[in-house]
């Protein structure tokens, strides 16, 4: 029976999907050293030190702060299980597949919702957010995606907060795709809670979500007139695990805690700000380099992510098969659209480790390849001096263009 | 800000506590395999033979067989998220601290929940469930643990299974301490829906919970007037993704899945009836030499779990002291009660890879080290040759006692 099931052996890919990102081999040490118990002063001490660094990345001073024991949704479930009782009103952004999803974990949770919706590949105004306020009649939270991983779009935040917060109600964040990619100001923008993932641009393979609740956040919690339905997500459970008390919960996977701190330890080394522009600069090479070869890029002007640009597919091509010959070709990984954008666009992902020029330079000469194979008509020539172009620009300290290509 | 925090070196325990574990290296070799995007053809190669692997270690045919993202806590939730709407009535065993926390799980799901108790350290008897259902008016769900990680009870499951059959309620067990140790025959027991874990019996580290649903708990998922509480953990969305629509619902935790894949393997590649009898032989040594030195076990006689045995602390002796001086002296986790056996007892744990002769022979000599050095007073030369004709007696193939000590 045992033959049936070969060696593990899978490819070592090029990611640039829309996550998981491609991981540091310092993180893959990390997440193989020796497995302890949840409750050994050694694992205690890395609790304690993940919740530091996490602070520091999320730029807050919220005590609870830690990685939810499941993926990225698993963060927003937390929130939204936490935050929400029977028929509280959430009014929450839809513009994309986890504004949806958002707004389906509210329902769900008993929340009456009020969406908030634009076009896919745009952003909310604030006008609109501030309609939804004035027409619920007790609003308790608003709800939000910052980096929208299926449109590419990155949502300005802090005017919502103020409105928000002006109608009395709370203001959370999705920070899945934006967290350690983007300025996130947990504090400075007055963000009631907010969760994120570790695959993407905090560079750790996927398994937690870290994500921190504020003061007024907490004393709605601990205010609750009925328990929290999720008692696998109830902070107020957990946090005596992760606070002083060390109460055992639930076992945490020791491994992926391991693989956080490491990244988390990276993103410090390099610094949040150098980080950000490095994701930046790299984002503008590519998004100049595509537009360069004739391609259109699909999200709103003026607020186009960097971690993840999204492409619009040429008339008469097949995304599919352009994404199975990166696949094959080059061994690249890369998106299609989810929902109404299945077909339409593509999502390149320079995020985390993954966003480095020669991924830049790989990826728009791949695509050019492919492209030009399938009878696009690449505007010939433009391509590379304009992601050089881009580099230069951006102030990357390259004093002349990469060579050799 | 960055050598705050120091290079991640948590020691190399021994883990003979409630889990976790300790990790075979071949997979934490597979666990630092290259992380792939979570729709990648080798990552879903990954995932079906996950799933195949686990019908057989569940022994089961059941299709809707695959790993929750979150640990076995996780797995507890999306059965009982998914099986229970609002007002219906769930017969839980509680006989421990995972009984009382299915209980409690099941009522802030809404259920009406019937519990059906026995002391810490005792079975439920079967007659009690039938009491129960036979107050019920209407139920839907019995669930029990299987194998209590707070008392060391082994519960007995097949006249539990017919009777909830009987009175027309389905049947939900938790293993997450039984799988990969001790039978769990889903198939056979007729069992609805179960969850276990990575980190015990099966040898992975903590991060993922198996579970299994059978097509009658299928069929009332379906059936379900009600969305399921939990977006994360709805089964009807995730078999979207594990199974063959390939759906994008949440990013799999995919380091996790190498680790797990690479546990299964080595628990076929063993046989499960071979495991099952080590860790039999391994405990009947362990328990024999733990009586040897004059200490007492403290579960139920004929009820004991041969994975985690529980031992009453020694009037006289502090536990916690016990406990530090084996982290200290021998680098060994073992773990203390919990709840109303808090300072009463002690957790060993010989499962999955720690189930073995070495650990046993080591456990009860530093305990006999220690526990002397306290001042209890040792049944002196017994211990050990306890130990040793247990092993005979086991049959284990061992021609003479271990030599040496």
């Amino acid at each position: 029976m045992a033959d049936q099931f070969p060696e593990l052996k899978p490819a070592a890919r090029i990611l640039l999907g829309p996550g998981p990102s491609n991981v540091h081999p310092r993180v893959m040490k990390a997440m193989a050293s020796p497995v302890v118990g949840h409750l050994d002063p050694d694992f205690v001490k890395v609790m304690e030190d993940i919740k530091r660094m996490l602070r520091i990345v999320f730029r807050t001073e919220n005590e609870i702060t830690f990685p939810v024991s499941g993926t990225g949704s698993a963060g927003m479930e937390t929130v939204m299980a936490n935050l929400i009782e029977d028929g509280d009103e959430v009014v929450t952004g839809v513009h994309g597949v986890f504004g949806t999803r958002l707004a389906e974990s509210a329902g769900r949770l008993g929340a009456r919702v009020h969406k908030v919706e634009a076009d896919w590949g745009r952003v909310i105004e604030p006008a609109q957010i501030e309609a939804a306020l004035k027409a619920a009649k007790n609003p308790k939270l608003v709800a939000i995606v910052h980096a929208e991983t299926s449109t590419g779009i990155h949502q300005p935040i802090e005017e919502i907060s103020e409105l928000a917060h002006r109608y009395g109600a709370m203001f959370a964040i999705d920070a899945v795709t934006s967290l350690g990619c983007v300025p996130v100001e947990i504090d400075q923008w007055k963000i009631d809670a907010c969760y994120s993932c570790t695959q993407k641009g905090i560079g750790a393979p996927p398994g937690l979500s870290p994500v921190t609740f504020g003061p007024r956040a907490m004393e709605s919690i601990r205010k609750r007139k009925t328990k929290c339905r999720s008692w696998y997500f109830d902070v107020a459970l957990i946090e005596q695990y992760w606070g002083p008390d060390r109460l055992y919960h639930h076992t945490a996977p020791i491994t992926m805690n391991y693989a956080l701190y490491e990244a988390l330890r990276i993103v410090i080394e390099e610094g949040l700000e150098t980080r950000w522009r490095r994701h930046r600069a790299n984002a503008a090479a590519f998004q100049a380099g595509a537009r360069g070869m004739g391609l259109e890029l699909a999200a709103q002007e003026g607020y186009r992510l960097p971690q993840l640009s999204t492409i619009a597919v040429p008339a008469g091509i097949d995304e599919m098969k352009v994404r199975a010959a990166l696949l094959r070709l080059f061994n690249i990984e890369i998106a299609g659209g989810l929902g109404p954008l299945k077909g339409k666009i593509w999502r390149v992902g320079l995020m985390g480790e993954g966003s480095r020029r020669e991924n830049v330079m790989l990826i728009l000469n791949a695509l050019e390849e492919i492209l030009g194979s399938m009878g696009f008509e690449i505007a010939r020539g433009r391509a590379l001096s304009a992601a050089d172009r881009a580099y230069i620009a951006q102030g990357l300290g390259v004093g002349e263009p990469p060579s050799g290509d």
